[in-house]
Formats: structure tokens, C-alpha cells, sequence
């Protein structure tokens, strides 16, 4: 078994690790245009919109666009989609409606109690992406029980930049090994083990649609394995 | 009574308002000093730690010094503190078991109650000049139920500078207007007023010794006054 006597903190992924943005993103879309009575195929328009966010982030971890927050990133990808579906006129002035549904997403099935078991014993905190209002509404949304939101904005940093693990752990006053970052991707714990942080790969089978979401890591390259939060809890005896 | 419609979030000072910094550091210096088998005047110490707080920080509001967090200027602080009281030798390797007494302090009694209320109609978060890991470990060693930790590593700026009320509040992505901010200490009430936030006042007469906390607002300076954070929920209705 691991050693994680010195593991004091637990960062998290958030997007397709806590919560299952896919289906959340498409029942929004779907709730939007009823509202706007228009039709389109809302799960390739979510994936369109998912689709754009690394190419994003990327001008920002390349140095080429100072850091802004998510927000900012999704609401000018959600106008680039929305071209590209002929949405340009449905989105009028919905966009606040529309960027704020990636703070209404909603959690897997395991994850508030599993959160919460977890909470018992380490520090549990977002490392994502989403920027700290985001990461707030969606936490009051549905209960996740953080102790503290880091991640990018506090950071600084798109993850996976090594400022977004490193400042998060710092904001702790930690160091790299007495953080386990835990997410159900691969390159995102990578990053972090080359960093000297723990990882717990939680796979999450259906993140993109039914079956398309998990990979398989290599032997031993993640400290923990877990099929689920819950499960996660019972091997570091929660 | 005071519209509440728009506020959405309220941000907390700690130091007095949430937490009994005085006792519990008197309590942490008493106990080191037992196992260090030293006698001095703890409450003076502690008295002349707090005491160091505002000059530090006012080198920073300033701009005569660059950001740093709180745990670095409790430090420098403690180490002038002890040559004062002659302590140095007995300091030695135990600074950091001095500095993280910040990080044990004692809420008052109803403020763990009393913000499990109000987190139920509001985001709460702590808007205090302690830095991220302060206020996280703080909030693990108590129970203190945070949504979020705001405040001055957040904004990078020390209270009462205006930046460290504006950039919490743009962080949840609100406008001053939608946040209120909760305070044991008028001159941080006031800056905060002054900025748009709402405020209540809710004074801690014994913050600094039995009978040494409270001050009096002016008719209408605050938006709420509550003796307690239980009866600041009962007005607001949480």
C-alpha cells in the first residue's frame, strides 16, 4: 500500500472529475433553446464549446494572452460556437445565461459523499481550471463541500502549467508531496507527479458520452486507483 | 429595515470578529513558555505581537514593500516581539510552532453556528488579512464552515486598503453592492461602506481583554448591528 502519512491535502479536478459537465452542458442548452423555441443538435453544440477550451487556454500557458479568468475563456468561445451553428442571433443577450451554466453543473453520483468523507481526514480543495466564482456557485449549486477553492485563479495559471499545481500547494503552505492531486485524467496527473505531488486516477467511464470517457494508466504510475470517491475514501481510511 | 434583496455574499473579518485571537495566542505563548520552563507576561506578549500587526502591513499598503502573506509578517513580528521580551534564545527552533498559533485560534461561541446558518442563504467568506493556508487550517481546526477563503492573499492587499474589499468581491464575481461585509471593527466597516459594500456591525466587547473590544457606531453608519452572528441570522431571516 502507498504511504500517505505525509499527504495532508487533496486537490481536485473538477470538470469530469466532481462533475459530469457533459450532460449538465447539453440539458442547459436544451432548457435554452426551448426557451428560444430552436432546435440544434446540443451535444455536438457542448462539445464544440468543451472542444475549445484547451485551444484557449493554450495561448495563455504559451504566454502569448495574460491570464483571464475561465469565465472571459467561455463566453468568447461560446460566441465562436455559436457562429458556427448559426446561433449568432438566438444568443443575443443570453450569454450571461449561458456561460454561468458551467457554474450549475452537476456532480457525479459519488461525489458529495464521497467529498465529504474525504474532508474528514485532509484538506479538500479544487486544483481546476474554473476560476473561483465559478467554482463557488457551483459549489453552493449542489453541496461540495470545499475547504478552500485554489486552482488557476489563484494561481495564476492554466493547469496543466506547473504554476497551477505549485501555487496551489504554496497557497497551503505545503509542499508538492504533501498534496495528491486526483482527477480522472491522465496528462492532468502526470503533470502533477512529475511536480512531486501524489495522484489518485478516479476514472469517470462516461465524461464525453457513454463509455468514451476513461483511459488506462500504466503500471504504477498512479499512487491510488479508485473506481470512485467513495472508494477512494476506503483505501485511505476515511 | 435595510434591503437585503441584492446581497449575495458575505465576507467576514476573522481576527476578533470570528476568532479570540487574544486568548488563544495568551494560550499558545503560556504553553510554550511551560515547555520551555521560561515566566513572562503572555498577555503582554501577546498584546505586543498584535500590536506589530498594523505597522507591518502598513509597509505594504504603503507600496514601501511588495505583497507578502501574513504567516511571513507574524514571523518577522514574533522574532522582534521575543528580543523585546528577551526570548530570543528560548525562541530558537520554534518559530513556526509561534507563527501557526494564528492558525489554532478559538472562534467565539456562536460563530460556527451562526455561520452554518447564514452559509445557508449566502456564499460566506472569510474577507481577513490572514493568508490562504492561515484561514484553511484555521477553518479545519474549528470547523469553521467557509464556502470560499477570500480576503488579503486573494486581492494581494491589506485591509483597510480598498483593493483587498474589491478584489474579494470580484472574485465571486459580484459587485460591491451584492456583498456584505461583517466586522467586529468599525474603521474596516467603514472602508468597506465607503467602497458600496453593505455592513454589519457585530462588536466582540472582549476582543482585547474583558471589556476592551466595542466601539460605538454613529445612527445609521452600519447597515446591521447583531450582538452575535445567531442574531445577525434571525435578521436577515436564515
Amino acid at each position: 500500500m502507498a504511504d500517505t502519512s505525509q499527504i495532508k491535502a487533496l486537490l481536485f479536478d473538477v470538470f469530469g472529475t466532481v462533475v459530469d459537465w457533459r450532460s449538465s452542458i447539453i440539458r442547459e442548452l436544451a432548457a435554452w433553446g426551448a426557451d428560444k423555441h430552436i432546435a440544434a443538435d446540443w451535444a455536438a453544440m457542448a462539445d464544440a464549446w468543451r472542444g475549445q477550451y484547451q485551444p484557449a487556454m493554450q495561448r495563455i500557458r504559451s504566454g502569448n494572452r495574460g491570464f483571464v479568468r475561465l469565465d472571459v475563456l467561455h463566453e468568447e468561445n461560446l460566441i465562436e460556437v455559436c457562429h458556427r451553428f448559426g446561433l449568432e442571433d438566438a444568443l443575443g443577450a443570453d450569454r450571461e445565461r449561458l456561460v454561468t451554466a458551467w457554474h450549475r453543473l452537476d456532480p457525479w453520483p459519488d461525489a458529495v459523499s464521497g467529498l465529504t468523507r474525504l474532508k474528514s481526514k485532509y484538506i479538500i480543495a479544487p486544483c481546476s481550471n474554473g476560476n473561483i466564482a465559478l467554482i463557488t456557485n457551483m459549489a453552493k449549486h449542489v453541496g461540495l463541500p470545499w475547504d478552500v477553492v485554489l486552482g488557476a485563479e489563484v494561481a495564476q495559471a492554466y493547469k496543466p502549467h506547473p504554476q497551477a499545481y505549485l501555487g496551489s500547494a504554496d497557497a497551503l503552505g505545503l509542499k508538492p508531496e504533501e498534496c495528491m492531486m486526483v482527477a480522472a485524467h491522465l496528462d492532468d496527473l502526470e503533470a502533477a507527479a512529475e511536480l512531486g505531488l501524489a495522484t489518485a486516477y478516479v476514472p469517470r467511464p462516461d465524461e464525453f458520452g457513454k463509455g468514451h470517457g476513461a483511459g488506462t494508466p500504466a503500471d504504477g504510475a498512479c499512487t491510488f486507483v479508485a473506481p470512485d470517491f467513495n472508494k477512494l475514501a476506503d483505501q485511505l481510511g476515511c
